[in-house]
């Protein structure tokens, strides 16, 4: 992992605490903060249920500036009707008081259980702490702050140079479950020194994201709590940068880099995931045919039960593959796991081949690739392998 | 269950055996004779990869007329290319000149492991022996012959008098995995001594199945080799029904239930499932709306882990409501599960309320009802919980 230097982006600091939220003392409260309102984009979940800090989030981003994030694990505050915004409305006014901002440049992120009320006093009264330890080399420990059944923070940061000038983008996400498009269920924060304009920094932050978290699943559902901001500080450089322009284009590879990074992260981290696999599909009418029936494959249950059991069932993925509504002639199909042909013109090589791929699929990170037609279109998504860890996980969350 | 004279069904006969498809001697063969061509319906799957006997009985039975069914369980004869059709084609055949009728007049359903080949000869061997032992006797031993996970064989049974007619409808199922619409992944030979003309049969049968197995969900696959079909021999009356009479609406009573009775047999028995849970949505803007939510819901695991844990946690369940595209205000919510109101205006009532609902959850049959709109539109679906089990059976299926 970087180390706590590395971890720096010119005007951003941030802070963690515990509060009380989680037990046993757990950090479970974060703030990042800027001195002055940047530049700021937000992707949020299209759940209909949307908890309480992404309704504010929502309304406060619309005008493309913030100053502050407040976000809190161990509570999702979701599903919590009015107190629950209420709630929400409390603890980010008494931060914008402290920091001497408007309320609505105060952004909320929560995650955690969902219909529990939210302790807002308790959060409240964290508030001078918290930002009293805020610190440009406090990164990491935010990162541990918004984690809930993650077994590891993620983190992920990109130098990159535009021009004359030598730019940072720093993630910092949390899985694990509910991980699915659009968006992967997540809370996602990310930062950079680079000057854009509110609307190009929103433009790139969907182009990013949809290169990265919206092509990865770990369960199929979409929470109520998602959200992947991105604040740009403007601080290593004198000129904003210009859709198209080459530096531009590196600031976007950069960013989409970086949530990648994060992406595959968390599906690696997938509630109990012992494999985390590339579903590639080639071949179809079109990209975004080749990208429906990806996703079904990597969303199939049978499919993950099959993954956990390094079992290649091969006939599950043409299964999964066909009920994706797309149109593909099953006897031309070829698949690969790794470099291992397992099926030609739709049927399987035997018992050998089988063999040899049983034992690629007990790696932890392998690629399956389905052949399905002639076309130079592709797509491709990251599972996650679905076992008893997940079913120990999420049958006795609450308890 | 019902004995075996119970069973009967004029102009029908049954037949079962062991051919070697199946380990240990178990019944992997059936066999459903008339002793001419009677009208047939049939609903195959809607997944693009269509085992070979599927894209057969397509074709066969689109005239509406049918004289046998012979069925394999042990083998899907599922992507299996050219070979897979070569050998539905030769079994058939040899059934057709068996009993010296048309090719056309066998259908052929099998089930079993995905992509190998099927032992055409084997087959083709054993069937004098399973022409020989049929009997209107025998269904009861036919329904053990296509199971495959399942723990116990489905059969269902209705009387029903039509006029001055007793009629019977008879439904033998297999589930167990793969339960999906549209449809549930199963095969089901439904038979009757009804009167109908092809086109009408065909009409009965859709309905009935969207009112049934269009309305539960075991894992949310939908397999390469699902089958109903509906056989009418006729012989219990002189006139065919006609559509919109009492009589028309009384036979369709009784196959609608005897495809719900089966259906929620497959759901009972999903694969590793201690509980069968009816989902109900009410007061959505139309019956679809409510439909879609409760397929929503009944398909997510995140909420069918949860049952597994008899964890009370409506957050997953409005979670799940929310991503079925379906707009509704979360806020005017209503949880009920059986008869313990669990959330009322979007808000958890609170622990006691949860502990009662955990206790009901312990059951193995009840009903969650999510009350999210004023309308009086309602859908149900029928979902089971996964468990350790599931992953168990899927994870190592084949070894």
């Amino acid at each position: 992992m970087a180390t706590k230097t590395d971890l720096k982006v010119e005007g951003f600091a941030f802070s963690a605490m515990s509060c009380g939220l989680k037990k046993g003392n757990a950090l479970d409260l974060g703030l990042i903060c800027t001195d002055e309102v940047v530049p700021t984009a937000a992707v949020l979940t299209q759940n209909r249920i949307k908890a309480a800090p992404v309704q504010l989030t929502e309304r406060r981003v619309r005008d493309g500036l913030a100053r502050a994030i407040l976000v809190n694990s161990g509570n999702a505050n979701a599903c919590t009707g009015a107190l629950g915004m209420q709630a929400a409305l409390q603890t980010t006014q008494s931060l914008a008081k402290h920091l001497g901002c408007k309320h609505s440049d105060v952004l909320a992120a929560s995650t955690g259980v969902i219909g529990l009320p939210l302790p807002a006093s308790r959060i409240e009264g964290a508030l001078p702490a918290l930002i009293g330890a805020l610190s440009p080399d406090s990164a990491a420990v935010f990162s541990e702050a918004i984690m809930t059944t993650d077994r590891w923070p993620k983190i992920a940061k990109r130098d990159v140079n535009l021009g004359k000038h030598k730019v940072r983008v720093l993630g910092m996400a949390k899985g694990a479950g509910m991980i699915h498009p659009n968006m992967a269920t997540t809370l996602c924060f990310v930062l950079s020194d680079a000057k854009l304009a509110p609307a190009l920094l929103r433009q790139c932050l969907r182009k990013a994201c949809d290169e990265s978290f919206n092509r990865v699943t770990v369960d199929g559902d979409t929470s109520t709590n998602d959200m992947i901001s991105l604040m740009a500080s403007g601080k290593a450089m004198s000129d904003s940068l210009k859709q198209g322009s080459p530096e531009y284009r590196s600031f976007l590879r950069a960013l989409t880099e970086v949530l990648q990074e994060l992406s595959e992260s968390i599906v690696r981290d997938g509630e109990g995931a012992e494999h985390c696999v590339r579903i590639v599909v080639k071949g179809l009418a079109s990209q975004k045919a080749c990208r429906a029936v990806a996703q079904k494959v990597a969303t199939s249950l049978l499919v993950k039960t099959a993954l956990h059991g390094a079992d290649p069932n091969w006939g599950r993925l043409l299964m999964a593959a066909g009920n994706a509504g797309v149109a593909f002639d099953g006897n031309k199909a070829r698949i690969l796991i790794d470099q291992v042909t397992l099926v030609e013109k739709g049927v399987g090589l035997g018992p050998a081949e089988e063999k040899r791929a049983a034992a690629v699929m007990k790696k932890e990170q392998y690629t399956i690739c389905l052949e399905l037609g002639a076309s130079n279109f592709e797509a491709s998504y990251l599972t996650s392998d679905i076992g008893h860890e997940y079913v120990r996980i999420n049958a006795d969350y609450r308890s």
